[in-house]
């Protein structure tokens, strides 16, 4: 056994590289997220507000131990405001903890915690964002982060058409959960680009910095059945009275072509399994089901400068409209990537819509609509 | 003062190294337990449940300044299941955090936050064990970590007996602890190895993974005096009402030769040095008092796999049966050991045991037999 | 474009740097602080505490991305008592997080969270004071950390004379906060060094550990006005029932010579801005203003060792004494510098003296006159 010990650091565009063959590598990455913003009315009260935080910061470490089919990758966040506190005081830091077994180039699996394959927006990393945060849609019914067996496969099946098969079975209560009752959460998703795979891992990363030179689309499905949650949202949200089943229904586009691109998904989430009682009755109707809708269009102007504008919406299943908010986002925004995406500027407008139609103390409409608008400056290695 | 930088970087089997002579050394590992497991019943409610947890993500570092006589050792650990957040919600990330001077190979001393030289399975790293999760035992009367004075000798008494001697003062009230008032916590710990040092630091790792060729032993003992501590267990647990003399008295010993191995230990703790009322009388009953027993027995079966057995027990002392559970665990182990203790496999299954005679409504007893089952894998470096 | 990775990593005196030529450096550096202190009495219950506790642990990176122009500045707290756990439950983790931009060595500006442009004791760094903590004048009165907009000058108007010039415009809330309502924080401050620039930065690191040759004066002046902030100390304190005005004046020197070193400051805060009601009386009583002194000398006895004296003060403003503490403290202190601040040992020795005239159950005044004396470990690269 010759181990090569004579160039153990690397430097690369992506991080800092250690590596000792048939020891390990481990790549060392960080980024944070600087936002100044304003909005016209606060969340909950009626008054102007100043949202001036740090994000995101995050710390990651990947590689591999013994050999490269043993691989890991763990993700650290350490804001306050990337930790999951809007839903508790417990400080979540770890956001991904992997280890994977590469049986093949097309085949993997993986145990841990991580993103679930879910919607498209969700996967992407939010370092390669084009807007400061996900959507409306993706924040009521992203599947999000969970913990449990992972698989990703890949299948060619003609000269360019690429098939993506993926699948998780999971705890359901989401990341950082102690012992939970109740059932499992099962996840299956299939991806379809007849044009075969994007440059640089395109489609899952927005705007289309790559310019690729043909047309490339990517059609993705998910569907999870989240057995006997005790969760609002499944892998996130307040603690529910009673155990719901809920089953999510993704769809989602990502079309890149000569600098424009097209991100787009729709979500239908369904929740039953429980009965109605005098107790439970408020909280089980404000879980949020029903349809939402994302679509963001975006142009690179040279190399640098790229605008985009999005447009989603959140509908409330036929019969919750008095206890769900009904809402509507529309913006835009313009980047200057001084490096990609590891080292950008972003400006963000957008207008929110939110209504209800009911009289619930606990779901005050403070505003219907508002205007927030943002900068954001994002710098990793 | 000539220094060398040609080699300020290396990456061994140990994590990876910063060094610059008479500047300073630094070691940089991490490493993560995975786990996915099953209760038959949960700890305070009757029902299944699953546990799929990071249950431990530790980042590390360790080296010297200057010279290696001024050593040091910190320890972070970021996953919520491992940050005491069962006592309370102040996330507590710091586990180790030590200086240390090395007067000679055979005396240092250290001042900072460590374990205490207490009972040998809990002073074994969390990632040395060869079961999931530490005795039934040493959760309910270890003396865990605390921060304070601490000093470690080495006497060789004749040509192979070895003697090491250890003590510490510390504040008594476990780490990550504020200004508190009382006394001191006082703990001394010899240990005899007739046949001499095991390979490897043997003695605090567990399994016989270096097949050691001659047999060998070591037997500790350890003695703890806490003074006025205001924590049911002294460096752990919920706050009393009022404070407690604890002492703990703690015998155990490592034996390993040929692939097999046996760690057993002993405990025995008092409370007292209070005046019971109406008001404090449930909370200071309830203080974990009696004696512990564990016993691990296990067998390397090649180079890469082992099995395990393990019988722990703790019995509440007499008149406190009420207050107490009497506890037992019967499991059984299996390990995978890819490279040694730091990428393995791991599967469990135990019966656990708990029984009470009393009637308290703060002590439901929901379970009195269940089964726990689970896998667990490490990867660090 | 030639690139360098020859050297990608060095190992200094001052942390580990990793480094591609237009690509990014990262210097990474740790420090911690172990403390083991005594409190005749503490601060809320008369009796006498122990405080031993990791006072500070710390990572840092800092470095730029693509060009040295773009620069970044990260810090993180990992100890339980360094994360402002007081006002509150939830931890932060987060101290620095800086992007900057240089547009000259004479001109740079900066965004993300960081210590505003206040009193010089503040912003020396805590890995260079020359007693364990700062003054009972800086935690009544120091504008802290704010997130926001940041500029930074200098000006040499003679061939010694230097001024520098900085200047923030910040959230007005502190590090770490959320989406907020109400005004900004403005922030300006001059300098002015009449007889040069301190060797290594000295103006901002306490103790004259590099024996400036010729006397060197630096005379600091700060204004900031908080626009309706909702915290008692603007960045700092509990939150307020009704927003409020604060000014803070501040007037600050340093000045070191062979050896010898002396820092002062003085604070005088008003609150206004609000309108008293039967419910916000007491809250608004008790937002701390008046005025804060606090004096420093030292002399360096030898390279290695140096006693230090203090002596500070905090008066409320009149009309508020029965609302307020009147502070004093006079303290001792000796340093024993084994690699000046990265490793240093630290002896503390104070009387605390605190006084209010007034008869509120929440200003329980349980001790006028105490004793508190520590010993601290800093050990870092």
């Amino acid at each position: 056994q010759v181990e090569s010990d004579e160039r153990p650091l690397s430097v690369s565009q992506e991080g800092i590289g250690f590596k000792k063959d048939s020891v390990f590598l481990l790549n060392l990455r960080f980024r944070m997220q600087n936002r100044f913003g304003y909005f016209s009315t606060m969340d909950n009260i009626d008054k102007p507000g100043i949202e001036a935080v740090v994000r995101r910061l995050r710390l990651r470490f990947d590689g591999y131990v013994l050999n490269s089919k043993i691989g890991y990758y763990i993700q650290l966040s350490f804001s306050r405001s990337d930790q999951d506190l809007v839903s508790g005081n417990v400080s979540q830091i770890v956001r991904d903890a992997m280890v994977y077994y590469n049986v093949s180039k097309k085949l993997y699996f993986g145990f841990g915690q991580s993103k679930l394959p879910g919607n498209r927006e969700r996967v992407i990393s939010s370092g390669n964002l084009q807007l400061p945060d996900r959507s409306i849609a993706n924040s009521t019914f992203t599947i999000d982060r969970d913990f449990g067996f992972f698989a990703y496969s890949t299948i060619n099946s003609g000269p360019k058409h690429t098939v993506f098969l993926k699948g998780a079975v999971t705890s359901g209560e989401g990341r950082g959960q102690l012992v939970s009752p109740g059932g499992l959460s099962y996840t299956i998703r299939a991806e379809y680009l007849p044009f075969g795979v994007f440059k640089n891992v395109g489609d899952y990363s927005q705007g289309d910095l790559e310019f690729e030179e043909k047309p490339k689309l990517s059609i993705g499905t998910s569907y999870n059945f989240n057995d006997g949650t005790n969760r609002a949202g499944g892998q996130l949200g307040s603690i529910l009275p009673n155990a719901v089943d809920l089953q999510t229904f993704i769809a989602d586009l990502m079309f890149k072509y000569n600098g424009w691109g097209i991100m787009s998904e729709y979500f239908d989430r369904k929740a039953g399994g429980f009965e109605y009682t005098a107790d439970n009755a408020l909280a089980m109707n404000r879980i949020p089901r029903g349809t939402g809708l994302n679509i963001q269009l975006s142009r690179m102007l040279g190399r640098k400068h790229e605008v985009v504008a999005r447009y989603s919406m959140v509908t409330p299943e036929k019969g919750f409209e008095s206890y769900q908010y009904k809402l509507q986002n529309k913006a835009l925004g313009y980047n200057y990537y001084l490096n990609k995406h590891r080292v950008k500027f972003q400006y963000y407008i957008g207008l929110d819509n939110r209504q209800h139609p009911g009289e619930i103390a606990e779901l005050r409409h403070t505003f219907t609509n508002r205007l927030n608008t943002m900068i954001q400056i994002e710098l990793g290695i």
